[in-house]
């Protein structure tokens, strides 16, 4: 079997990477890429052999940008894992609390540690390109008095030291991740999960009642859903693009038969996966 | 009447500023804010009159802390609209192309300007706070062959030159906002406007059919949805949160019957508002 190598986008230490590890074990070889469309081009092309990207946060929403990418490659979502966002200061070995005078991190990030700066007013704040490249940054050129803010295992992976955990406002920050590969001719054995999920891109013509009739698909057969979400189509005002996950494998009887419904009333319909309910 | 002042979150300059001006006169007096939270707080404690607030973008969804911060406080929606996020190269006066070697902005804002970087190699890109920030900084402390990436708005706000004109990767980047006021006695007229859009949230019991039954409500009064997405609820597994926009105002007979019916299958039921539909 091919080495496996999993591309994500960020630097080394990133979310994404900590993503990948949860999804296919800790000692899975990652292939950082600057942009989404070049973790999607490195599977494509034969590079990496999967590829891991966010889909969905609890504070931010759906990255839709990342559904457009699954709508133009042909990549088969295979796996999903929820991982909660935490933010720590980190800075190298030996640098102390009161050492700290400038925090550097990505400006997401810094905005969501507002507590911590207000509690030590006498922190200054640096934006920085990404979070786990400030901790690359503060342990390679060492400045006087610098911490990052990053994950855990961005800390890990540069082996600097966390002087501080869990310093975002809200905990309830969770990004949900999809595993994706080239889509496999064979299909995944259903019998071989307890419990399966679905994902599905779906357009109808903008009528009332369309969602509704579209829906009657799955409820017909108590077939249950995790997730809708409507994306009008700048441009097209009488068309709308659906994501809809539900629980079940594509290949099970009454998912095929929901899924042949649906198609009666959708312009456009693709299966971007089936996969193990993940936690 | 009270003067008008709209609150919103970032510098002057920002793109809810563009959104103020389009819901409210190119004349509105603005209060910046340095978080959502503040903004609501600000319309909540009658510092500001009204907040202006990003609810969704085409690339990255649906900003989920507004819609929580929408069910915190008692704000009423009175308004749409839908701004196109326009990156240009900004620069002072004077300061030419061939002079520029780096590039501040908004981590965000550069990375959707890979295009424009990749055919001007010779560009260093400089991570900032803020898109708006960037061009007041490069304006105030002129550091040597400094530009901005920003809008037009930022531009015009601290008296700089765009030097290039939508810089941005994918020009399909629109965000739309929403203006809001304390909630008030007396509902908008309803006839005072051709087409009405109503936002709501609502939650029900995660069972196979819900949700087509709490669709019902609108498609048996043949209600056009604009907006649905389902939102789950990080540690109550099986419960969910709805956003849902229709088109019509609350008042309407068939609107008043859809709510009603809606009410009896769900646990939360709250309209965010009626408003005209915008542009």
């Amino acid at each position: 079997m091919k080495k496996e190598l999993a591309a994500f986008q960020g630097e080394p230490g990133a979310f994404s990477e900590a993503a990948a590890r949860r999804l296919l074990g800790d000692g899975v070889k990652t292939l950082p890429c600057p942009r989404f469309d070049a973790v999607f081009a490195a599977v494509a092309n034969g590079q990496a052999t999967a590829a891991i990207i966010p889909i969905e946060n609890t504070l931010h929403g759906s990255v839709h940008e990342n559904y457009d990418l699954l709508l133009r490659h042909k990549l088969d979502i295979l796996g999903e894992t929820h991982v909660q966002i935490v933010h720590n200061l980190i800075a190298p070995p030996g640098v102390k609390m009161k050492d700290i005078r400038r925090v550097y991190s990505h400006p997401v990030a810094l905005n969501q540690c507002l507590t911590f700066f207000s509690d030590h007013p006498e922190l200054e704040r640096v934006p920085f390109y990404d979070t786990a490249g400030s901790v690359k940054m503060v342990m390679t050129d060492r400045p006087a008095g610098a911490a990052a803010i990053a994950s855990a295992t961005a800390a890990a992976t540069y082996g600097a030291k966390i002087l501080k955990k869990g310093i975002e406002d809200d905990p309830q920050n969770y990004t949900r991740f999809f595993l994706l590969r080239l889509a496999q001719p064979e299909p995944a054995d259903s019998a071989s999960a307890t419990e399966w999920k679905t994902s599905l891109v779906f357009s109808v013509k903008n009528a009332p009642g369309a969602l509704f009739r579209s829906l009657s698909a799955f409820a017909l057969r108590d077939l249950s859903l995790t997730k809708i979400e409507s994306r009008p189509l700048k441009g097209r005002p009488y068309e709308y693009l659906f994501y809809l996950d539900f629980l079940g494998h594509a290949d099970d009887p009454a998912s095929r038969r929901a899924l042949d419904h649906l198609a009666e009333y959708a312009d456009l319909l693709r299966v971007l996966g089936c996969y193990p309910r993940g936690i």
